[in-house]
């Protein structure tokens, strides 16, 4: 099986569908949002859910595991067994999980994890108790209608947070502002990201004012994160997709086409002239179902094309997607480029998170400029899978 | 990191979200089948796409591999690993795979491989000579301008045909009525598969009138495959999604909503009961970004809901996915149930191709009737991943 590939050659050479990280533009998301939240004086904590890659993460930070968000125990496992002392689980706890937690706070990680419910405040901290441990635990405060979360005037708030502090358990407040993902203007994007931040703010005043100790004020989402221009009373800023971005993001204006860095390299294996369709050998299995940019103003189908080397190839989509079939098509009547069979393409995905957990790992580049050469494969980098 | 699962105790155990495959609908779904393909008196070359499993393919036969169709050589070469010596690569061929071809030839199995223009037959012709091995090539012939194929009037046809036979590497034609995906009614299915199976004839017809030997006149869509009622002059028939199923298959009416196998079981960890929103740890990472049953009369968003034994939660559906979060929603007025942070159910999806993809494998469940008891978990059976 085609599973632990050499890292060798160049991008002619894997056989296809297969994951392609460009370093170099990985390397420069990662110092703009550094940069960023070093303006604003708070803690960066990237979400790891994105690219699930120790290698990948080792190029945050020089040889010093930095503070990191994970989606799964998994990861959080993954990663603390690759050094990662500091670690929120920043998904709602379910009691089941609760034994994978204390077992990773028993050999010395303090991992974080987030809930929205006195139900399940009674859970951590009747396992805490039980355990004789602390759970840091962050109670999660909608700001914006997207998914969970207690409102920040919601008396749930304190009554969570007197419950974890008995305990000794009470961290702090986590926000997430998931509807910054449909705000299409930097106008919009940045009042998303004051309405996060105040919305925090405004959480753990509330929780301080009730006599309760908030020590994380986390905030966070790859667009507000990049919008944000005030984070007074804000302790740390959470962003993930932004270290590969995508297509999704690209929409939003919070990158340029030129920062993603995260492709799938497909071959072109036939031709429907009749019809207008080149065929590559990669079909949703390798980029997904995600089609993320279906809601903007430019859909970009299931990807834009670019060759080999990373050049755009103007007007060419991926517009449909069988198991393990794309569909090229030419946009606005453009003429379809001479593609022959056995051409390698890539394919810059909508959304980064869903095509990435497609693959086993990445062929890693570091692109060059002029872009006129086929990219060497530097190395292969795993991914962390599964729950 | 959870992804080695032990295969004891019962659904209440694995942590969340895990994959479900309960054998007893299988072994059903393969045996309806099986008897249809004999009264049709044809072979049945089930494609091993969906389950990607040796284990559940195993239930296919008792102990003699079948005739198998693959999507990736990742699957035909763990498949030739375990015995199985007739496989059909049912997308049209790469010129850069074609050495892992010769290397499954070369170790003793038959792997068929797929074309649809002059140059893919020229390329193929001239690995097999230099090779001095035969590659059994099918022509894929076009029905219904769903994806590739050429058509069955294209001097193409016979011309490939014969490029094909002067090498000894034509076995037959194939043809795939991908649109009978989208025949919403009993008879549109039944004129999909005469359609699939008349092209399929004339496209051999054709081959033969030129003097050219055609083998194998393969057919086969899961739809098409429960609907034809003749298949004269038709030598097998494929179909892979009907080992397991979906709530797009049961749309179409192919199959009852009592004969989905696959599920994923989902954990309750919050309420929205302002927005009328029950949350669970399950989102698109568990269960794809697979909209199928968007495109029918029936949307059934991201899977329908049962309790952990398998009963239907009337009214349910899971409607919104981000990647680790699922929102379920009570449709058209209907109330919520009240399932308490902490509960497990189960998620019947839209494509079973699409959401068995997101798994390393499935705990295996045989379903008891009453359905009044938690199944045991009677194994974990991996999958083949990657290309």
């Amino acid at each position: 099986m085609n599973t632990a590939p050499s890292a060798v050659g160049t991008l002619t050479e894997p056989d296809t569908p297969f994951a392609v990280v460009d370093v170099c533009k990985v390397r420069r998301n990662i110092d703009r949002l550094a940069a960023k939240a070093d303006r604003l004086g708070v803690t960066l904590r990237p979400h790891v859910k994105t690219a699930k890659s120790l290698d990948t993460a080792s190029l945050l930070h020089d040889g010093t595991p930095c503070p990191i968000a994970v989606s799964t125990l998994a990861e959080a496992e993954a990663f603390a067994e690759g050094g990662y002392t500091d670690i929120t689980y920043a998904v709602g706890i379910d009691p089941h999980k609760l034994p994978r937690v204390i077992a990773l706070a028993r050999r010395g990680t303090t991992l974080r994890i987030l809930l929205d419910s006195r139900e399940q405040a009674a859970f951590v901290t009747d396992a805490a108790r039980a355990a004789g441990i602390v759970i840091p635990t962050q109670i999660e405060v909608d700001c914006d209608g997207h998914r969970g979360g207690v409102k920040r005037d919601d008396p749930a708030l304190t009554e969570i947070g007197r419950t974890l502090h008995d305990a000794g358990c009470l961290d702090g407040v986590l926000v997430h502002a998931g509807e910054s993902y449909f705000a299409h203007t930097p106008v919009e994007q940045r009042l998303a990201a004051k309405n996060e931040r105040d919305i925090a703010v405004a959480a753990a005043d509330t929780l301080r004012a009730a006599g309760l100790p908030v020590h994380t004020v986390s905030v966070g989402s790859t667009p507000t994160a990049h919008a944000a221009d005030n984070l007074t009373g804000v302790t740390e800023l959470r962003a993930g997709n932004y270290l590969f971005f995508d297509l999704v993001m690209s929409g939003l204006g919070v990158c340029q086409m030129d920062d993603l860095a995260l492709s799938v390299v497909v071959t072109v294996i036939g031709h429907r002239p009749e019809y207008g369709w080149i065929l590559t050998d990669g079909g949703w299995m390798a980029m997904s179902r995600d089609r993320g940019t279906a809601a903007q103003p430019q859909d970009q189908g299931y990807g834009l094309v670019t060759d080999l080397q990373g050049n755009l190839i103007p007007d060419l989509v991926m517009s449909q997607a069988s198991q393990e079939h794309g569909t090229l098509t030419a946009r606005d009547g453009a003429d379809l480029p001479d593609l022959p069979i056995g051409t390698r393409v890539r394919i810059l995905p909508n959304h980064a998170c869903a095509t990435a957990a497609q693959h086993h790992g990445y062929h890693i580049i570091d692109s060059t400029r002029p872009m006129n050469v086929t990219p060497a494969v530097q190395a292969f980098w795993n991914r962390v899978t599964g729950w």
